[in-house]
């Protein structure tokens, strides 16, 4: 090949990040690669914003039609963003044998098998780099580079918004509110946070990313899914005390009985390659048996670092490794055995902690004595100040247990009368002697 | 291709983890890529030393003739290492139109184009991912995912054995004698390290990677290099006092008028990512006019981890992906035109020094009069405690200076007679507002 025709549809954020590469790297791009790769179209129902973006006038259009009935056009590039129309316009340029480029993240996870099952019976090919962790090379690392490898787990802060504030919170010991308003002030969190906030986006990244690396398909409405939106400032607080940061973690790994995937708030320590991700940044851990740990690290989202990853994806479409890679590799969900997501309640790890006692004599160790009846063994304890209610917080965090007697022990906790608020607790990744 | 018949050549360290996954996922692979990838030939002078890797008998030969002449090699795995042998080695299995897989940094970074050369003609591929940084995908990321990009810099630590040894300095206070001994004694340091901490294998790594990086061609006798091997405890020590950690950079950056490629002892601030990376483990971080900011991590040597990456560039040769990413893409030295490096003179920068002054009144000012005179200005200063021949070290950070001027500067000032013993100087990565 040495001439591809690509169409641009959904002329937002990233869109306008591809349509920039597209047109200012034209010649550069034909001398490293050799074809030359023609921006046709740049289809949008709203081509009259400026997206800062010169594009000449007859390379717009609202008529997605026009770009299907272009036969120079072989690869589109879908960055429309949420599901069902993306689902419909994804598969209509499929029918027309034309390759597809995406950044949507949503519609991989939920209908993935779908669209693959579609691409590969029309011939064409699916490239999604650009749907996690924007800039990161993270897709191509899983299913080539490591391919000698068996993964054991993807460790990822794949959301640059909850990274945003969740730093925030923890260098400024800002409230999730003040944080949250401050990160959309900066235009890095929507006016409608709730996809990013409450771990939705991050969820989706977890499924693509595991069906890459584990070779299995995923049902995404069995991923536990936990949000920032309940994260308080107190707590970040106590787990840095405790030499520890609070991240978002969209965490998969490989057991012998199946496969964890779940997203929710996680403290680290504090030596954690991914301890040191912040702000909009993300950061991907991946363990395989061959290579060992790697971590990989860059800009999670916003218009140019998506892009770099869309164009990568149109350059290895026009070099036919887009072929290879989405018809031969076999590591996608239309392809692939579904994998057990392993239940919460079978996790075994290691816990923080915040019981919220009155303030009396003993109640440490009935507190304590409750946990140990749980086979819950605690690993360090802070008792904090007395707080005007008469309650203190007990912060604690636990050798490994079992979830189920995690959650077995807070039940009990929470019906005794020196227990007065809810207990707060969350996951600590990494076991005792790490 | 639904077989590919390989030879490994060189059957130490590496050669043995190669055979090692090549015989273990032979089945796996298979079904993964739909690609039998069989190998048939481990062909090394020494085939009775046990390498912990059961390998059938009629596999081992000492004879590479053997391996030329199967015509059911389509792939040789180059691992001998040195020049001269494998320079010719390889450029026989070209000769007979075998695909290419090396981990010979040293090789490719001195006769690179040569062998480009030859295989091109021979329509063959060459692939080198285990060359830099073991099992980091960084070639990859370079050469395909990155490139909507013109890279700005590839900064790296790529030698793991001068890692730990100034990882030791630093967490341990050990002296560079001492450090090298425990790295030696755990196997991370050779008996003779010489090419490790001379900076020499660092350098070979870094033409190579600064090649695919910029898309330029580099003559490596023209890197400047600077060994870990002179490096004193301490002025870890002192570093560390000042918030920064000494580590063996790699350090490729483009400029208007040309390319930095160098490779010394550097100060880290200690929030960059790359103070972190500590012991054997390697570190590259990448900055693209498009993507921005990335890094990646990984362990840069030992048998797995470059295992890992070999067997990848195996994969790429059996899907046909190795021959597009060295056929088409024109981001090799046999290809590229010449890329002008920076004489050190010009670069602009920070600058650590030590001055070891006679502990008079008014020294400090005479100091800085003739660092002012030549256009160095002072950031700041850790004047130390008297030593026992009377001398005290002036412990200095510059303010961004020409290194032409500073080397001057560093001359006049050993002229004083107060200055009693040399200056120990090293470079900052990071401007003034890092």
């Amino acid at each position: 090949m040495d001439y591809l025709g690509v169409a641009v549809v959904g002329f937002g954020t990233v869109g306008g990040g591809v349509v920039k590469v597209l047109l200012d790297r034209r010649r550069e791009l034909q001398r490293e690669i050799g074809v030359d790769i023609e921006l046709r179209h740049v289809c949008d129902l709203d081509i009259t914003t400026d997206r800062g973006v010169a594009v000449p006038k007859e390379l717009l259009t609202t008529d997605f039609q026009k770009v299907l009935n272009d036969d120079k056009v072989g690869c589109v590039v879908h960055l429309v963003g949420g599901i069902e129309l993306e689902r419909k316009m994804m598969l209509e340029s499929i029918g027309r044998r034309k390759h597809v480029v995406t950044a949507n993240k949503a519609l991989l996870a939920t209908k993935g098998a779908e669209i693959f099952k579609a691409a590969a019976e029309a011939g064409v090919s699916v490239s999604f780099e650009a749907s996690c962790a924007g800039g990161i090379p993270i897709i191509a690392a899983l299913r080539d580079s490591f391919i000698a490898n068996r993964i054991q787990s993807v460790i990822g802060i794949v959301n640059g918004t909850c990274n945003y504030i969740l730093t925030s919170m923890s260098k400024k010991g800002a409230s999730y509110h003040a944080a949250l308003g401050e990160a959309q002030k900066k235009g890095y969190a929507e006016a409608d946070p709730t996809l990013d906030v409450n771990g939705t986006d991050s969820a989706h990244k977890l499924v693509i990313l595991s069906e890459i690396a584990f070779g299995k398909s995923f049902d995404y409405s069995a991923v536990y899914r936990q949000g920032i939106d309940t994260v308080e400032a107190r707590d970040v607080q106590y787990a840095h005390e405790l030499g520890y940061v609070i991240k978002l973690l969209a965490i998969g790994k490989a057991r012998a009985d199946g496969y964890e995937l779940r997203v929710h708030p996680t403290l680290l320590s504090a030596d954690h390659p991914l301890a040191s991700v912040d702000g909009v940044f993300n950061g991907v851990c991946v363990r395989g048996d061959v290579v060992g740990d790697t971590a990989f690290y860059g800009r999670g989202a916003g218009r140019m670092p998506t892009a770099s990853a869309v164009v990568s994806d149109v350059v290895d479409v026009a070099l036919g490794r887009a072929a290879i890679a989405f018809g031969r590799v076999r590591k996608l969900p239309h392809v692939s055995e579904p994998g057990r997501i392993v239940p919460m309640g079978e996790l075994v790890g290691r816990y923080y902690l915040r019981v919220n006692v009155v303030d009396k004599p003993g109640v440490l160790g009935k507190t304590s004595s409750v946990l140990g009846e749980h086979h819950i063994s605690i690993f360090s304890v802070l008792q904090k100040e007395l707080r005007p209610a008469g309650t203190v917080p007990v912060v604690m965090t636990t050798h490994e247990a079992k979830e189920a007697d995690l959650t077995a022990a807070i039940d009990e906790l929470e019906r005794l009368d020196v227990v007065k608020a809810k207990t707060v607790w969350m996951r600590i990744e990494g076991n005792d002697s790490e």
